[in-house]
């Protein structure tokens, strides 16, 4: 049987330690091609690069896989791959691994997911995976085997039309994970601080800032899963439409 | 009775004719505070700016508005005007008016409606509004009454949590333009044609382009809307879950 091909990309930028361990564990079960930015791009949610241009090398990192770098986004990253390095469909696209949380409203700001939904959008099979530690150093070894056995589930049972999943690991120690929780999307969203500080010249100028407010402690939830001990996975669709909401709207607005 | 206070953004830049345009329409309905981005921003979907810093400027533009310049994304100028410039919440967040078609797949990538939706996260009313015309020279007087009236509507009757809308008008004129439907977002996509060229020094360089591939002909689509003549209306949702898919993989992932 021929090994599925996985693209691997993410928001970090491509030496980033979570995409080197990710490429680690997919060239264990797959045929592995990496488009990844050559810089880092968190927080660039689904931006695609319009008005300026692209380039693109091909750079030699340790293990069998090919690595490109490429100056743009990571939905750049996917549209790229797909249009100018691929000469085949991939079997799957896995983003990652984050450095930090992309669980609840973090999916819309996430480099890392945005690129998952842009492959889900080419109609491919995807997964973006997030670690819940912001540190360079973080250890990944211990989701090693829990995102191996994702990402063998879903190419042995292909995701529905339209979803890609958000899966968030908890930084744990490998047997206190307590398991795998399939979730919906928190109820939660950042209160923004902006840091305002004076340059040398006496000119404003300001960070953005802020903190996680979590509205939702429900059985049910992401946030809860991962509070819990659970790696969390939130099957993410790209059509934005309130459905529910179409019927009492028309009377409204037509 | 107090007159509304409405925020307006766009991702065209503060000087774009289209917010000009839409300011002059707000101004007859309430007070208008302006925070929007010193230079274009399209395409820059739910991007914010966290790996650099930001500023502001207050500039003097023809109206009773206040306008103020910022050097981000949109997304950012909604967040920095709620923590930085506004003394209050406003009671509506308008974003556009976007040169060009935010219609289905659009919206995701469109950062004048990641500005709508990110009001949204902040529990904002909010609508995004583009024209199907990409023209810098393009005709938004037609649009006035259209966009006037959805706006009284919204303040009159709430949207319901966690939804906002996006409306796109078709480039007609306005006797032309038949009504106004409500739709869901159409099953759509971009599919990317890299164009290559070669820089004076001989390097590769990129422009992503592509043609847009709409493979939806339902009545209730937005897309189909549009090319009937309707101004299309979608309510958008940032709750991402697939809540239709939880049980069956459950099933499968857990």
């Amino acid at each position: 049987m021929e090994k599925p091909l996985i693209l691997v990309t993410n928001d970090d930028g491509i030496t980033a330690p979570g995409i080197r361990n990710l490429v680690k564990f997919m060239n264990e079960i797959g045929e592995v091609i990496v488009v990844a930015p050559n810089s880092p791009q968190s927080g660039k949610g689904h931006a695609i690069t319009i008005d300026s241009t692209l380039t693109f090398e091909e750079i030699n990192l340790e293990g069998p896989q090919k690595d490109y770098s490429l100056s743009g986004t990571p939905v750049d990253c996917v549209k790229f791959a797909l249009d100018k390095i691929l000469t085949r469909r991939p079997d799957l696209v896995v983003s990652g691994i984050n450095h930090g949380a992309n669980s609840s409203i973090n999916v819309i700001y996430s480099g890392t997911m945005s690129a998952a939904v842009e492959a889900g959008v080419e109609g491919l099979q995807a997964i973006g995976f997030s670690l819940l530690d912001f540190s360079w150093d973080a250890d990944f070894s211990h989701a090693k085997e829990h995102i191996q056995n994702i990402v063998k589930k879903v190419l042995e049972n292909p995701l529905p039309k339209g979803i890609v999943l958000n899966v968030n690991i908890p930084k744990l120690a490998e047997q206190e994970i307590k398991g795998v929780k399939v979730c919906r999307q928190a109820n939660a969203k950042w209160e923004e601080n902006f840091d305002e500080r004076i340059n040398p010249h006496g000119k404003k100028y300001f960070w953005l800032t802020g903190y996680f407010n979590n509205m939702d402690d429900g059985h049910d939830a992401d946030e809860t899963a991962l509070a819990d001990g659970y790696i969390s996975i939130v099957p993410v669709k790209f059509d934005m439409t309130a459905h529910e909401h179409l019927l009492h709207l028309r009377t409204i607005l037509e």
